[in-house]
């Protein structure tokens, strides 16, 4: 049995988290969404609030766990003696990022892989942060998140 | 069982490639390594000399198989009844050419999934074009490629 | 009355070209689709075919015009008396080669203004290359070019 | 008539972005510089600051207007019932934020078009904040933004 | 004599700033190693314990030498009569960022030259930052700083 | 006495070459200018051309020699008893080749080092391929290359 972990602030979850999640998860025989809890961040929702959104949008999804991680993902996935991690792709910088992401793991434990998704197109352009500030300022969400969440940010920011 | 098919022309198969191989193989329950055979393109080894080179070096391997396909590798892949495409990514030029990739395999045939391994920093500047541009004027392939291909590049050069 | 001049190789005109001519001509008060006649490239389709699927394609556009040159753009922008250059960004490597584009154009005449406008993400994978190498081996190109020129390349290839 | 929209921070405007309203005001019949009002941000600049700065630049630019928003772009640019909206562009990082930018402005509006236009070379290095830097150190800024602009940082900074 | 300076934050030094140390002292006859002192940045080692840390991992170079500046580097660069100055390049985000570096550099000062070493294939994904976070968390930052500094870092979080 | 080797095929010197030699002039005791002569590509000037318009427009450059070489660069620079190779860096494409550049040499020989030079901004955009395409089309090549160069290039192409 292969598992695999899907670490991620979450901060909320997007339609782009989503899609890589549906596909991870036929991938693998079990993925754990792993919801980094970093206390010297101030994110929008509170850490139950993010793994709250991310049970609603995957409850139909029986392979699926969300879970909670604090300090070094390495120390996580030991843990949970996962065979993989899955991380999304959406640009050259997140590449950037991502390359120096999996040098360090395999450095930190050689044991554990990295792979990669690349987001759908059509989500491309998405991350929690531009759907927050379009959110804020009463701009239209509906596609960028799922419904509960698009509920949820508009609760936040007071538009409900 | 989770099967996953690594696709390329491995012309010839360098230890950048047999990195992801073994790293493959540790992730998914079996791996397929598909060689591409193009007749459009003069390849330095044929196809069976390829294809001979990455089963002598993967002989330890168990849940290996090297295999030969023409046309669309999406063709392929659905013969194969095969859950991912595995590529390695080396650079933002790789990247790109991968993202387009991927999102044609997607458009072609939306169940099979691509996922990415970087390549290992130490092969990062590998490729099978640039081994052979070396070996061609005598220069020390060591290190670059097993043994056997080693073997192979020199005597396709006549230094052996 | 400002004029714009769209110029490319157009072998065949796909869904991509055909969404930057229809935001082109939203955007201008007249677009002229420049096709190049390179005679030092075999392409596919021959000039005047190009031209003909692409006036098909656009028929119901009325400030759209199609149109032929050879030699440098700048000469050809220079009589038509345009106002801009229009081009489509899809990736980095496209960023790239249009940068360069776009500061030789300014070298060779100061006037000429070249804008960019960045490919619709459902087409970000596009290309007529990767279109042909599909519609060769018989894969689905459904959705990625015109049925016009779906039709075209099944008979090019002997599909039809 | 062709109206387009030039949005920025302007924090202060430099010879770069004058560049891009020269030739943003030959390419449209009408060109609005939209200075960003952050209430979030503690720019160097007040914004009425900014605004006059950039109108004491632009003085000579008949078709050339400076206004100030706050909130969405997209809400700006919809009431102000403009055709397209321009970015400049330097270099790769500017690439993907605007290649996000464009995809999320299509999102919230599919008529708003925007267009890109590649920096000058001389000023491919430039940006307010670089100016910034090298003004509160001393440092030789001349030729880089407009001689106002040039004396006000100075005040800015104590130099004068 | 041809002398160049190395400069950065340098908090602390890693195996992959040292490694451009070994290989700059090898082309240059002298190589300053300057530290800049920010006081609007919070490091996490003081300027004296950066330059110590330094001049202990360097103390077996004869030609290098160890120094402060603050400002701007293009004033430290010209009081030193330095020939050029010294960079590392790992990823395109660092490539961009120093493409601005070295024009700026030649705006403010024609006379001085910016050469770029590629970082070291096995440190491409090193960066202070990166060493800093991991040992916060008591992760295995072995081989990626020298002895004396993954010392430092251990007493620096309370876990020495 | 710091010897560096500048390599290329230089068909024909650029103005943005040009550059290059005369930083790399002030920097290094010595500069080899060494075009590569590649039987298996068909240049534009043969290799004797190339090397007499390099040295007519380095003849005052006292300490910059022009040589040929042949086959593997890493032996030609060992023979020479270089300390360093000198590279133009442009554009990220650039930059990812000459990674892998850098890297395959320290492979083959630890001891020689590669330094980079970013390309001045107003000849960023300028090759040799694009300075051919123009000049075959009869456009306006000066300041893109020296005149003698410009000179040859119309006899070429039968324009003088």
């Amino acid at each position: 049995m292969k598992l695999a972990v899907y670490p991620g602030s979450f901060d909320p979850i997007t339609n782009g988290h989503l899609d890589i999640i549906h596909r991870g998860a036929r991938v693998f025989d079990r993925l754990v969404v792993a919801v980094l809890h970093n206390s010297q961040k101030k994110p929008l929702f509170t850490i139950e609030e993010r793994k709250q959104l991310i049970q609603d949008v995957t409850a139909d999804l029986d392979n699926v766990e969300v879970d909670v991680f604090e300090g070094l993902l390495v120390h996580y996935v030991h843990n949970r003696q996962a065979d993989a991690i899955i991380r999304g792709l959406r640009a050259i910088s997140d590449f950037e990022y991502e390359l120096q992401f999996a040098s360090m793991m395999r450095k930190l434990d050689g044991k554990v892989e990295t792979l990669f998704m690349m987001t759908n197109n059509q989500y491309s352009f998405l991350s929690s942060r531009i759907v927050k500030e379009v959110a804020q300022y009463g701009g239209d969400i509906n596609g960028l998140v799922p419904p509960v969440v698009e509920q949820a940010l508009k609760e936040k920011y007071g538009y409900s």
